[in-house]
């Protein structure tokens, strides 16, 4: 089950990470590196390969400062210039001030910006005013399958000496910055229906089988309606309700609904007040249909009847939601939808991600200070936000280390990560990074 | 607009066609053959490329025998091995007197055997009982683009001395041989749904915006029930009566239940009778979603909301139904249930294949014709069958012509035409060219 991986090499496919290799090797003299013990995993293919490795790093060992151990990833979503990019997004790109390619503010310009913020300190001697430690990982974007089990562990030794834990992995509401207390978490499912033994000829066959791509396409359409409401019994009522607080604080953050439309395209959102919006992207379940595998999606068209498909949706996750009750509730309203069907094809559901939403309090000293460090960069109070998009470590982290955790974002707004022309400003790239090398001082003033 | 083509290049991505092309070159010494002007096409991509080339033949000229015209086509459905593939698709391998290929049997090997036919007749030096003329085309799987305009062209020049059209282009529909006096024709739409303009992360944006997927999944869900009723009004409604004349000729063929489950590996079929199933196989409309455009169908999991979706379905069409009509059914009903959803998304549907369905009449000469050279080949009486799947070639001939079509197969029931391993047996191929060399016989003693 397990596997010893002691190769140095880097398996992500992606952007060009040598500058990020540099960096690595030239720190590697003043500190202590070790590649781990990772599980396997299992491609969808069904091929055995190992888990790319977690990279962990340290700069400072003076046990009567506190640590602070950045965590952040390598890996990307996947990426086409056909998707709609302007540029090759696996080739980075710098036009008018904004540095284009896919996964370049997700994650790897605030994985940068942290390296470069301890390599600020050492390149004009001064002291670490905090132990900082790295862990870095290769398999966000599928779910950081075989994270959770790393960092149980990991608890005692590599964290054991850990005060706070610190993510970048988000970015700002607006133009302005920002600390981030809350995420969603995330289940994704795979609902498949299978049929005949093979694809058959829609002429010849069509009107005397009963085509999996129907029963699909009924399936689909139970789980969420045309106003977004999800229509899974259970998901809705183990919502926590929205305080007045909250409400007052949505209320005052900086977010233009017109900008907001205006940079997605759409005439008009779900919902069309500024509370209504910001709670459904961040403590609202929601439910989006990706795609299905299997069916024809190629250009042109194409007579088949499908025999297997396979339909990909996910769920955010927002406090009080379990993603193990969540996975049953899905399950038995999916099964109990196909039995009403009365169809001779097969259904089987998987949740192949259960991402746990995460919550932390923002009047916490770690947050003080991060607003004390912002105030001293950009010289402004910066908005209280949440994440719409999952950032499951976070939630993984806090659960098994037992540490405070916070969020500190340096992306733009309008970055587009997952989208087409993901970018980074070269601007927030180098303020983040004065941001990171601020925060370490600010963290060095707590009392531990 | 037009655009004259002289080359002699095969523009048909596909299995090897150094045999046929050999043999036409072996042929054209004692034929005439042309290649004919043809239109433009446009590709999905935008592209607009010259249309393949129709290649027509002629043996023989005596004014006081008939003459025949047999139809074929060369391109094929696409396949690719990771389709689930035993072979590669595209070479051509035998295996246990079985010849596997993408096209083997829709349509390559009845052409063939038609220029076989005429090459026995050459080879032993004996007279041709009728002329034959070939009409060969190269657009017939995404819905003979350009043909109706070219025989329009062609009916009083290449057409003007024909006597009979034969159209092989279709199969058994067990393992004894048959005449074919009809076939569904069919509408294929694309149904486009257009939000954001670009993807978008599903964390991010989800809960805030309409999604085009969640509003296509609800169309797509209103097109046809579990039953297989179609729900679009005025489809049904439009479909000739059955006959106790027809219930009667369906009970008496051939046609295994059965072995009709197993072949394709179901356990159960839309309905429980031989004469429910070969009815709506036949006589009855179909409709069948394909897949979808856009959305994400790779294999993995991606949290993508896809900004322009497509969806691909399509209907079968039979006596009376005239996909005009049917054109302006399904418009007005989409764009009515869109109208429902109240979406801020747009929705376009475009019709982009429109074939008529084709009936004969099995009691006319030309069939009695093909049921004696069947006897005389097989030692039986066919089946009198009729095609699940579209030929609107043979609508078209007839409509524009105003020549007597025949419908007469040598393809075996189990052939798997536009599916995984299609094949076509060695047995139906050899068998096969001895029928039509015994048709042409027959077809000379007919009164004209």
């Amino acid at each position: 089950m397990f596997r010893q991986c002691f190769s140095h090499s880097w398996t992500i496919a992606g952007v060009s990470w040598c500058g990020f290799l540099q960096l690595l090797s030239h720190l590697s003299s003043s500190s202590r590196m070790s590649l781990l013990n990772w599980f396997l995993q299992m491609l969808p293919s069904g091929q055995i390969i190992p888990l790319p490795s977690l990279v962990t790093a340290k700069f400072g060992s003076d046990a009567s400062k506190p640590t602070v151990c950045v965590y952040g990833h390598v890996d990307v979503q996947p990426a086409l210039k056909e998707d709609g990019w302007s540029t090759d997004p696996y080739n980075l790109t710098e036009i008018d001030g904004k540095l284009y390619g896919r996964g370049a503010s997700d994650n790897k310009a605030p994985v940068l910006a942290w390296l470069h913020a301890v390599e600020a300190y050492l390149a004009v001697h001064k002291e670490l005013p905090v132990n900082v430690k790295y862990f870095i990982e290769g398999m966000e974007e599928v779910g950081s399958t075989g994270l959770d089990e790393m960092v149980e562990k990991l608890k005692d030794s590599f964290f054991g000496d850990v005060d706070y834990i610190i993510v970048s992995d988000c970015g700002w509401l607006s133009t302005k910055p920002a600390v981030t207390y809350g995420t969603r978490g995330n289940c994704y499912f795979l609902a498949e229906v299978k049929g005949p033994k093979l694809d058959l000829h829609s002429g010849v066959y069509g009107g005397t089988v009963i085509e999996p791509m129907t029963d699909l396409i009924g399936l689909l359409d139970a789980l969420i309606d045309a106003r977004g409401r999800i229509l899974i019994p259970g998901i809705n009522e183990a919502v926590a309700p929205l305080t007045e607080e909250e409400k007052k604080m949505y209320e005052e953050t900086e977010f233009d609904l017109e900008k907001y439309k205006n940079k997605i395209g759409v005439e008009r959102l779900m919902y069309d007040t500024k509370v209504d919006i910001l709670s459904h992207r961040w403590r609202y379940p929601t439910l989006s249909i990706h795609g299905i595998e299997g069916a024809f999606s190629a250009s042109g068209t194409k007579t088949v009847i499908p025999a297997r498909v396979v339909a990909k949706f996910s769920i955010r996750q927002v406090p009080n939601m379990d993603p193990k009750i969540v996975e049953t509730q899905v399950t038995d309203y999916l099964n109990s939808m196909f039995a009403l069907r009365n169809s001779p094809n097969t259904l089987k559901i998987s949740m192949v991600i259960g991402a746990k939403p995460w919550l932390a309090d923002f009047k916490d000293p770690i947050y003080v200070a991060a607003e004390r460090a912002i105030q001293r960069v950009f010289g402004l109070k910066p908005d209280r936000i949440r994440e719409g998009g999952s950032i499951p470590v976070a939630r993984t982290l806090q659960d098994v280390t037992g540490k405070k955790i916070i969020m500190l974002p340096i992306g733009g707004y309008d970055d587009g990560l997952h989208s087409q022309n993901e970018k980074m400003n070269r601007y927030n790239y180098i303020e983040g990074t004065k941001l990171f090398a601020a925060y370490l001082q600010e963290v060095s003033q707590l009392k531990r």
